[in-house]
């Protein structure tokens, strides 16, 4: 049995591209005691993967050169010589960009955990209920700490993160607007997804757009791109607005310097705060979240979109979908059938 | 009796000029029941001042065009009409910039109040136990929140607020490192107000100094001065750092937009924050930092350190002075003698 990797070859300069990896083959060792072999489902695709493959101090290491590109993803136990996880199991993780990960059931760094393929259908595992879940869950209420009420703005609100901060600011009774590249996009995040608005980026004025919708100011902005977008939504907030730093998808391929906020000091003029938040540091507390977005999920009350890309072999151009704005909620990798 | 006045006449392009402003005088009226008469004696120059000549939204409404300008000050009653001031009281209040304040005793944009002078010299009033020191102390206690041990930075080091940053923040337990311009004033804040370090922005490497003196990084950055060096802290901050933004000295006169901070996503990958304060949100809470300052003061375990310039006829190069870096400790007009 063999499995097909895609390794880091190079540090991508700006839009990351098939040359930048290496495409190997192994075999599939035997196991050792306490090991299993899962074989990847899907991947998850973020925008924090090109982040990771910077030589560049961060939350994290960065991918070495050589190294199978980090990725989270789902998969099924086909070998296991561990108690913790059987033959049949499903289970999630830092799987990597290949077919097969072969290692420890405890390794810490993939960090594998058992799903329950019967409450959610495969890929809500590796949004709602996963990783982007549990980033919006977090940086929403721990650091956004929205009251009903309240105006809640997130940006790439038909991403995987912005779709979830929207859904879940509206159970706590506040008036959302969404910020998305497109007419679509903004269309499914009104009439599927429930926000009171959503702003065009590409097609309107995103400060004609906040005056209209947020007549009482911004309350809480959960920023996922930065850049102008970020500049503008600070002149509209309110004394003792709260800014999350999410990310900021339209830096992560800059060639030249990060666009800094410009209008920073409106935090000054209205007492308000901009804070960073990374998802890892509510671990202990994923079980939490999870149940309250599965209830929400299960009531229909919130809802979990992804756009699902087949094929290891699309690896590359599938990511840049993240950062050409072209997919349409959480953008998964399939890599095989379940 | 007359009274001199400076009017602003024109919005400053850049810094400001001698012809942005309109010298008046008048004579100075009867008091109707309830005002009083206050000789100014000093007036405070602040930075801020500079942003109250734009017509532009924020903390506070702008200076108009015609109008006196605005100014923190301290001076004696000369008559009163009013049982709130008695002849020979000292207080301190929005004087603005003129030789003479007339007006109802209680009126709210003055906001006047009596001090104490056998307490402190007057200059002190408009310093440490002014608005500088309540806007160091509830900017440092409050926003910045540090805790013993941890390591505070602080720009405009030898300036009004800065000086007090530091020297309560040492009082706190912390490690403190100024950030100053010129060999002068460093040693000043090194060897007068004890701080542990300061670096030179004028004649040295900001990046460098920060490494050298702060070996476990920056837990709270006092930033009083933007730009480049706020730019520089956030490559030195650490897990969970407070930035508290309570000026941005070096962008005031900009003619071109603020420079925002490049390196703001420094704030995600160490889960930090950047927070805005306005000295006035504290005011119920004044006499708590006033005495704990005047307590401190007294005990020689703080200094109050000014620089006054004598003649109303110098308030614009004075102001000025700030912004060349040319002031040593918080900046005082003399208006009159006592």
């Amino acid at each position: 049995m063999e499995t097909a990797q895609f390794r880091l070859a190079a540090r991508p300069v700006g839009m990351t591209k098939e040359s930048d990896f290496e495409r190997t083959t192994e075999t599939v060792r035997e196991l050792n005691d306490g090991e299993v072999l899962v074989k990847t489902l899907y991947l998850s695709l973020d925008p924090a993967m090109r982040g990771w493959m910077n030589d560049a101090k961060s939350y994290i290491r960065p991918v070495q050169i050589g190294e199978v590109m980090r990725a989270g993803g789902l998969g099924v136990v086909v070998a296991s010589k561990s108690a913790k996880f059987a033959v049949g199991d499903h289970v999630s993780g830092g799987l990597g960009v290949q077919t097969y990960w072969l290692g420890a059931a405890d390794d810490r760094s993939a960090a594998l955990y058992k799903i329950e393929p019967s409450l959610a259908p495969l890929p809500t595992w590796l949004n709602t209920l996963g990783m982007p879940g549990m980033t919006a869950y977090f940086g929403l209420l721990e650091v956004g700490q929205p009251r009903s009420g309240e105006t809640v703005v997130v940006s790439g609100a038909a991403g995987a993160v912005g779709q979830t901060v929207g859904q879940v600011a509206k159970q706590l009774g506040c008036r959302v607007v969404g910020i998305a590249g497109g007419k679509d996009k903004c269309d499914m995040v009104v009439n599927e997804l429930g926000f009171d608005a959503c702003i065009d980026y590409k097609n309107g004025d995103v400060r004609a757009g906040l005056k209209e919708h947020c007549p009482n100011g911004v309350d809480v902005y959960f920023d996922n791109v930065g850049g102008d977008i970020l500049d503008i939504v600070l002149t509209r907030i309110n004394m003792k607005a709260r800014i999350v730093i999410c990310g900021a998808i339209s830096q992560y391929n800059n060639t030249t310097p990060v666009k800094g906020p410009s209008n920073y000091l409106s935090l000054l003029v209205n007492r308000a705060r901009m804070e960073g938040m990374v998802v890892f540091d509510y671990a202990d507390r994923y079980p939490v979240a999870a149940a309250a977005l599965g209830k929400w999920l299960k009531e229909g009350k919130i809802k979990s979109k992804e756009d699902v890309v087949r094929g290891i072999e699309n690896f590359v151009p599938a990511l840049n979908m993240l950062f050409e704005g072209k997919n349409f909620g959480k953008l998964i990798l399939q890599v095989a059938d379940q």
